[in-house]
């Protein structure tokens, strides 16, 4: 794809600056852009670079040094360099069928324009929408619904039931709907409770690789609409997840914990369950979350406690071993005043 | 399936109060349960719930008001429910037999009353028992055994020569028998060391999604009788762990650790290689154990010391920053009363 | 297989002790080893276990006492047992060419000397070097390119266009190449940013079972030349990992962070995204690493502090609620003092 900077000014809703006949034919970063492709300026620490780069034009926020480049002024470089990056990278994949070497049971309902590659297993009761692509290993066990416009990636399985929104996307080795960790203790061992709930996840829901989100016991787990979720994460029975939340690498949420709209969970972060994380919620990373967090606060820690008390403690712990020899100090000083 | 009042406490070993011939046909919870639906109350914290709840009948400890409800009272509700959940809605699936599409190498021997999905692959000098399930991409590797009602959900691998016990349940995407993380420094890179040893998994063990348990390098890594095991869960090479316990998601367990029996482990505990954790240890979630545990300990915190500790510990460390300005305080104080 | 003592020596470069022409059959543990076996010393805390060991011979540090068993001694007994493993255990496995029940796409070029098990897919454009093993499940998407003497265990998939070199092998159910977390904040909701970047994993490196490597935004996720990776383990988008690390189980390492070579990491560290890791740098089990770390330094804690630093505050955390007390001992003994 080629475009001049103006015709991308025009679709992002910028200005330009510098001539706007110049060719872009692709897109890269401030280090290894050359000659046709455009780069991008969010970060202002990296503002130096705009000066060194060999790109052919610069996306700048508004008012910034363009250091001699052509360039597009926006108020989101950020955002419309990744609008961009859609535009010049990403077309939906021609539809092939369901391809040999897929098996499909009969009585799966499956949409138009759909690709189902080897090795993938449709059982009974599937129900499928349009524009759907199953990479090859995918399962899905009977009942599943898919929406519109899914993505599977290779070896995801989708358990018995589970029902799956419209435009998500859930990366390889996915897991969703395996069941929950749920026993009655029976004497000396564990009675398993069945697990006949489901996983709801809503539409727009992207999951990365490798991530396990567990059936309900009774209802449903559910991932609200617009909830991006990373690589190895753990999200137990009968959760509730709100929508637009944003969950990092190996975060762990326990069973039945309810967590609000607007989330944000840094890696490895765990929570406990039974619950609630209010909208809006910021988790630093590594947090391990015992109790409810109000709407709009950001909790760090092991236990988690307000961010700002949170770096005062972690600033005064490498000074605990100088506390005990100032408080011995102390003592003796003390001491000696008491003495007669 | 439908049945009366009378008979589920016949069933259960629970006494009715109310209407014995009222008839159940479906289980839920306290919130959601409606006409012909029986639910429980297992915690005291939700007592309230029973008087508003729809359902046609209660499963109650001992004592409780029914708030006019049917009910059952039963010594241990939660483990009644359970029992009910698996008469209600589990039954074990018509064996299929081996769908086309699976590839079961010559030599392989299999049960009776099995079903093989599509797309699994089972190698030479596999062993199989009766009524045997394995969900589409499951591998087993050369030389493997699974004992009788053994279900493997999607895509599971069980590497060479590993053994799996009677009535055990692998959930999606888990692994069984990869190598060990065994290398040894030869000047500067590692040197691989073969990871020959297999997994013995005991009787009526469940494992969950996408976790990973390691080959021993030598001997056996063995996970003991009953044990239930989260999801994303690491079991590193050699580990023996013991019988009954109960580990969480997210857990990760170093090489040749041993675990006794009746240990419960919290979500995204570490536990560090060669040590022992005695029997019935209660690890809460995401500590960090660097030494061997003796029986009967609740440990806590990073790293772990006994649970009453770490409470103190922990409730005090919010107010390291308090201590710090009293220390100078009483600095200020002294250097006044030294003062000649 | 079977040697004598005296050719075991020869082949590791040691010296006998006792009857170099006793056989040697088998190799094993300490406890374990028998008649024909032989075993080995490493770690000086188990000497008193040669005393007692049933094998007909053991490897040991040189200078140790062989306790009247016929011995080898080695300078590097533990990098030598490992040799001998190798050699006993090891071999590679016969070509079996592709099988059916494999999905190879048109245009895709194949080495020679390789094995495709059934349920393999691989799509167009791929290219694969010579004695090169794919088990079943395995997915390699367009354009992957394979080195010489890969192996791929079942499920693992490789997606869009990424690189692997030479001698890698990944264990069951790892992801290479799934799209990083990377979304660009749009009023409410995020927008996902293309991820148009590939992994290049280069020649000798071992990854575990169910780990993720995501592709880059915008170039390369890199894991540098003979470096070692757990299960279970994180790299998130643009990364790049030096030469000879060794990475532990459950760490995740954020976007776009630099390790240099040399690293170790303990099991569930997590590192912070947009950080540099120094070369020789060991990371302690569980911490968190939220800034750069200089080369040759050892840190632990969260946040990881120097080592040495770490010890002492976690050996004073547990007095933390002493202090207290004794702050307050002091303020009183002070407040009698002040009294006029």
């Amino acid at each position: 794809m080629k475009k001049t900077l103006q015709e991308i000014a025009q679709y992002l809703g910028g200005s330009v600056y510098g001539d706007g006949e110049a060719m872009i034919s692709g897109l890269a970063t401030l280090d290894d852009a050359g000659e046709g492709q455009l780069t991008f300026l969010a970060n202002p620490k990296y503002a130096a670079k705009v000066a060194t780069t060999g790109a052919s034009a610069v996306l700048l926020p508004e008012g910034s040094d363009p250091h001699g480049h052509n360039a597009i002024f926006h108020a989101n470089p950020y955002l419309a360099f990744a609008k961009l990056l859609t535009l010049f990278y990403t077309q939906p994949p021609a539809p092939l069928g369901v391809l040999p070497g897929a098996f499909v049971a009969e009585g799966a309902k499956l949409g138009a324009d759909i690709t189902v590659h080897p090795g993938v297993s449709i059982a009974s009761g599937v129900v499928i929408g349009d524009r759907v692509t199953l990479h090859p290993g995918v399962v899905l066990y009977p009942g599943v619904t898919l929406g519109d416009d899914v993505t599977l990636y290779a070896n995801v399985s989708v358990r018995e039931r589970c029902r799956i929104g419209n435009r998500v996307i859930i990366h390889d080795g996915t897991v969703i709907g395996s069941d929950g960790l749920g026993y009655a203790p029976d004497g000396n061992s564990w009675y398993k409770i069945p697990q006949i709930g489901i996983v709801i996840i809503e539409d727009d829901v992207e999951i990365g690789s490798n991530s396990s989100v567990d059936r309900a016991a009774l209802e449903a787990t559910r991932i609200g609409r617009g909830t991006k979720i990373d690589n190895l994460v753990q999200i137990a029975h009968n959760c509730v997840i709100g929508e637009d939340c944003m969950v990092c690498s190996q975060v762990g949420i326990s069973g039945s914990t309810r967590v609000g709209n607007h989330v944000i969970m840094g890696g490895q972060v765990g929570v406990a369950g039974h619950v609630k994380i209010g909208d809006g919620v910021v988790v630093a990373a590594k947090s391990g979350v015992p109790n409810n967090v109000a709407a709009q606060q950001m909790v760090a820690g092991i236990p988690a406690v307000p961010h700002r008390e949170w770096l005062k403690v972690s600033g005064s712990l490498p000074k605990l071993p100088e506390f005990r020899k100032a408080l011995h100090a102390l003592e003796k000083r003390l001491d000696a005043l008491e003495k007669p």
